[in-house]
């Protein structure tokens, strides 16, 4: 049986989930390598024609064409910037957009935590792609303790209120942790001070996150069960095979693309007189 | 002979330049398909190897990374979209921009034609493609005379001065009309108003700007012949095959990316250390 929308289901984030249960280099479902790259390639096309589909609606201003938010989070090296660039070679640069999250600046320390997540929406038949997000609120400034326990409370809700709102107003939203295993990242690492076009990618400050991988992991299950809700639900994929990974995001997208179908725009009542007028210029 | 950067220069804009002299349909120096499909696809590795070399300088703060500026300009159907869509495959959407220029807002023309145009300019590290440009205010605003002569004439030499200020901050500004026929555009609309997943891109405003050819082209004359300059030049490419246009725009990339390139930054200073390091993590 090829992987379906069903098979993402066994990673969804529900009451009872335990993030310890998921193992970072299993891959469910796919029986080979040869099946797993089939899967990757098939999507490509519809992914390609949905997209440009949800594009051309908004262009010609129908009303009600819906938006995608794909949240991205995981450790160092899991592989968002690879999906990043997988993605991008599927759909048109216009109506797509990539943002990456980094240590806050000043400005944007001194404002609330989703300042500077809310101007990097989607508008209206736009896929919007953030490579770590608001998350790292309540991940990165809880185990470095950059904010109290009351604070990151009190985060957990508004992040729930603030995704209900990006749903209500026809956004789509997709929140994947890609999960990998300390000891893959180790690999990955050891790669990065090996390879000289990798070595710019090594920070030393990454070594103070893996070292206190527990605390991560215990701050990803806290924030996995806060905020994995019916509109913005949390998918925790196992990463350490990437091809993998990429594949179900892939189902994920096509998924959400595929409600967000309508016909193609045809901004020309009338063909004929159209015609017309083209074979008079 | 495979085409090389030197087979560019002859679709450069030199003093003397004609554009009626430049055939459409033309393939120069390309003697057949195979050889055309082999040479699309023979820069890809390298645009991207080039570009996150760039954006690796960048993003470690190696002082004075340049940064790329693709201005693409065309008639309606001259494939901008398309050879968008193709460099967006070849290169890491961190670091890439597109940015196309429509009608102006009220806001926008309620300022300086290149206010606009300002905030989109790359930073260090970046390359920015843009789809249309600052040209159309020498190009559309002239045929339609939304701005005086006086005005038009003035915005040759802003313009000039404007690229200059640019290069000058380590931009590489590389400029490129698509020229299409009049007869392959009336092809492409006719496809337009026959292939459902096309017909959105129909626009009526389009005919109106077709009828009127021969402006556009003289304007188009103009515009070259008075903004093309050692820093930032003009190339003339034949469009209606669309494969071969792309083919030589990825030359004149590659040439200004390999003048961009500089050793793979190296963050870390003693390796040994580092993996000790990492060891202890």
């Amino acid at each position: 049986m090829p992987f379906s929308i069903e098979n993402t289901r066994q990673f969804l984030v529900r009451p009872g989930f335990r993030l310890a249960d998921v193992k970072p280099a299993s891959t469910p479902d796919v029986s080979s390598e040869a099946e797993l790259a089939k899967d990757v390639a098939q999507h490509d096309k519809e992914i390609s024609d949905l997209q440009e589909n949800l594009w051309a609606n908004a262009r010609t201003g129908v009303e009600g064409t819906g938006a995608v938010l794909l949240v991205l989070q995981g450790m160092d090296t899991s592989g968002k910037g690879g999906l990043i660039k997988r993605l991008a070679r599927v759909m048109h640069p216009m109506g797509l957009s990539f943002h990456a999250f980094g240590k806050p600046t000043a400005e944007e320390a001194s404002h609330d935590f989703l300042w500077r997540v809310r101007p990097k929406l989607p508008d209206p038949g736009e896929i919007a792609v953030f490579d770590r997000s608001h998350y790292e609120d309540v991940l990165v400034q809880k185990v470095e303790g950059h904010a109290d326990e009351a604070e990151i409370e009190r985060r957990y809700g508004a992040i729930v209120d603030f995704e209900n709102g990006i749903a209500a107003s026809g956004t789509r939203i997709i929140k994947v942790m890609l999960h990998i295993s300390r000891e893959f990242q180790y690999a990955n690492l050891v790669e990065r001070l090996t390879d000289k076009k990798k070595m710019w990618k090594f920070d030393r400050a990454d070594l103070v996150v893996r070292s206190k991988w527990g605390e991560y992991m215990a701050a990803y299950q806290i924030a996995l069960e806060r905020t994995s809700t019916r509109t913005a639900p949390w998918y925790v994929i196992p990463g350490d095979n990437k091809e993998y990974a990429r594949m179900v995001v892939k189902h994920l997208l096509v998924e959400q693309l595929r409600e967000l179908q309508q016909p193609w725009p045809r901004p020309v009542d009338d063909l004929e007189t159209a015609r017309k007028h083209l074979d008079a210029t």
